[in-house]
């Protein structure tokens, strides 16, 4: 077989249905995408999944419950800026806040193999505990399994979130609509870039640190600065398969075209040259701690201030436009004015980044 | 290092603290409960997670909801019986309903390794459909993870569970009190055993089956039989470390001492074989689909029965009494008239059960 991204490159589209996982079923792009829709959907098919967003809603007691889970598999486990512990509290913590949630409880399952430090289990759980609460959410319950030496890779850790939507918060992935403006919290690629020099020993000359936050209180001050009013049509993290794939996500499920003006896109100095060292496009890279948001035109200018004054917004960007051409077509008008497509990540670029 | 049977005969107790992961963290047994108080406990502390019930139990919107985590590596992935996939959706619906609550959503985590057929994923996938629908749960959230080649097992699922508890009922492990009766739901050892049999390709005349089930409605059965009293205690489902570390925590949390009496704990005869033949003692051995259940000696009797009507508790039997000796102490009076202690597991004796 050949490897993923020989693949990629040889035949990026349609790709054939595979009879084995792939690394890029993992990626978060086209490929997690087609086994969603293959395997899982048709399967588990009901009106809350089949919502796809990256939480659950659900009605419980007469409250609006968010509810969300995640597995973190990213090596190394300990990275400049971040372990694979905070990483884990924060991945489920922004899933629930891109819903509109307060989030409240987590619960985390680690898979340890057989022979893993103590020490390193102690300093990740230390690490959960403290982004737990600074995030304020309380760990609730856990779970512990152990495989033999070579059946595992030291952790994994999955954490599972439940959150409290306030009333009159209703954002969705499929809630985008013409004219909408499309806000980015800050510089992308960091995480990514981050754990790719630590796992390959690049080094540049200032450390590049992983993003990876909790989001919440953002969310908060974006919601607070558009109460009463429907002009917060949907958050999400660009995670796995980066800017590119989220926006492709959004324009797929509103049925909407979005343009983006690669100008406008902040990537720092050290990033961007990493990226063009490693030949990768920031717009595919992960991020951990940032957010996209499409707003009504008219409160933009409005939510990006409020956004600016939160210190895990302080570069967001107005980076594009919700328009009505073709439904699920992502473009940018780059630097030198032509236009291209931006697709959805295609195989795999970088395995295990989270 | 040791292996860890070697170590158990050697030194039961106490066990030293160790510096590495052994298969024994992840029995369910002694080390187990270790882990828990030295690493996570003092991390994660709060009062609902302090509780140590397996499921916690939180306020949301007026409601009291359950909400528990499990992680399945059980090997091989099809067994006699069941597969993981339809052990992940039975093992988190029964901690939820061993709170006495109605099981509703779980999310379902998945962690993949490269090159694992998506037949084999589409049959697993299709089991937790299947045992979904049967147990009146939605699947409505999820996640995907890839792992190279060598860095997994096929792959790893975490069902994580929410459900609501009817108003009245207050079920845990620290309220077991002298006096009450020990109601087991039928015959012991049935899933470790189906597991062993396949894993190490032994056959007996009759093949063994897992015993892997939904508890939900038995439980309906029993707290419906008990309406308006506090008279059912406690519920646990006896899976990893088997009845006697189930009993060991109750007894424990409880601050009780438990009796039970071999004659009256039921053992299929093929399972009692093959537990001989391989040396192994069934009381320590995986369950997956009974449950032991704390009640009132005035209710025993009427619970009993309603247990027996409900297909998953037919051979349920009284096996023991609460008494009021050593806090934490569970013995035996064995076939023989002679009293033994009935500990925790103490190392691992079946790795990889669930």
């Amino acid at each position: 077989m050949p490897d993923t991204l020989t693949e990629t490159l040889v035949c990026p589209t349609p790709l054939q249905v595979r009879d084995r996982i792939v690394l890029g079923h993992g990626s978060g792009g086209r490929l997690s995408a087609e086994l969603l829709r293959d395997v899982f959907l048709p399967l588990f098919s009901n009106p809350v999944l089949d919502r796809m967003d990256d939480q659950a809603m659900l009605e419980i007691g007469g409250a609006r419950v968010a509810f969300t889970t995640d597995s973190f598999v990213v090596q190394p486990l300990f990275f400049p800026g971040g372990d694979i512990g905070s990483l884990a509290v924060h991945g489920t913590v922004n899933d629930l806040a891109m819903g509109g949630a307060r989030p409240l409880f987590l619960s985390a399952g680690f898979i340890l193999e057989e022979g893993f430090p103590m020490e390193a289990l102690r300093r990740i759980a230390s690490s959960m505990a403290e982004a737990a609460a600074a995030a304020g959410v309380l760990i609730v319950t856990g779970d512990t399994k152990v495989v033999e030496r070579g059946k595992g890779d030291g952790l994994f850790i999955n954490t599972t979130g439940i959150g409290i939507v306030p009333d009159g918060v209703r954002l969705s992935a499929s809630q985008a609509r013409p004219g909408d403006r499309v806000i980015l919290s800050g510089p992308i690629g960091d995480h990514g870039i981050a754990i790719l020099c630590k796992r390959e020993g690049l080094e540049f000359e200032t450390e590049i640190l992983s993003d990876s936050a909790a989001l919440h209180n953002l969310v908060a001050a974006i919601l607070a600065a558009s109460s009463g009013t429907n002009s917060i049509r949907c958050l999400r993290d660009p995670t796995r398969g980066g800017v590119s794939s989220a926006l492709n996500e959004i324009a797929a499920q509103s049925g909407v075209s979005i343009q983006i003006e690669e100008t406008c896109v902040p990537v720092r100095e050290e990033v961007r040259g990493a990226c063009e060292l490693l030949g990768l496009d920031p717009l595919y890279v992960a991020n951990e701690g940032k957010l996209l948001a499409f707003v009504a035109p008219e409160v933009a200018d409005e939510i990006l201030a409020a956004m600016r004054r939160d210190p895990h917004g302080s570069a967001a960007a107005i980076i594009g436009t919700v328009g009505n051409e073709s439904a699920g077509l992502v473009t940018m008008r780059t630097a030198f004015g032509s236009t291209r497509i931006v697709d959805m990540l295609a195989g795999e670029q970088l395995p295990r980044i989270c």
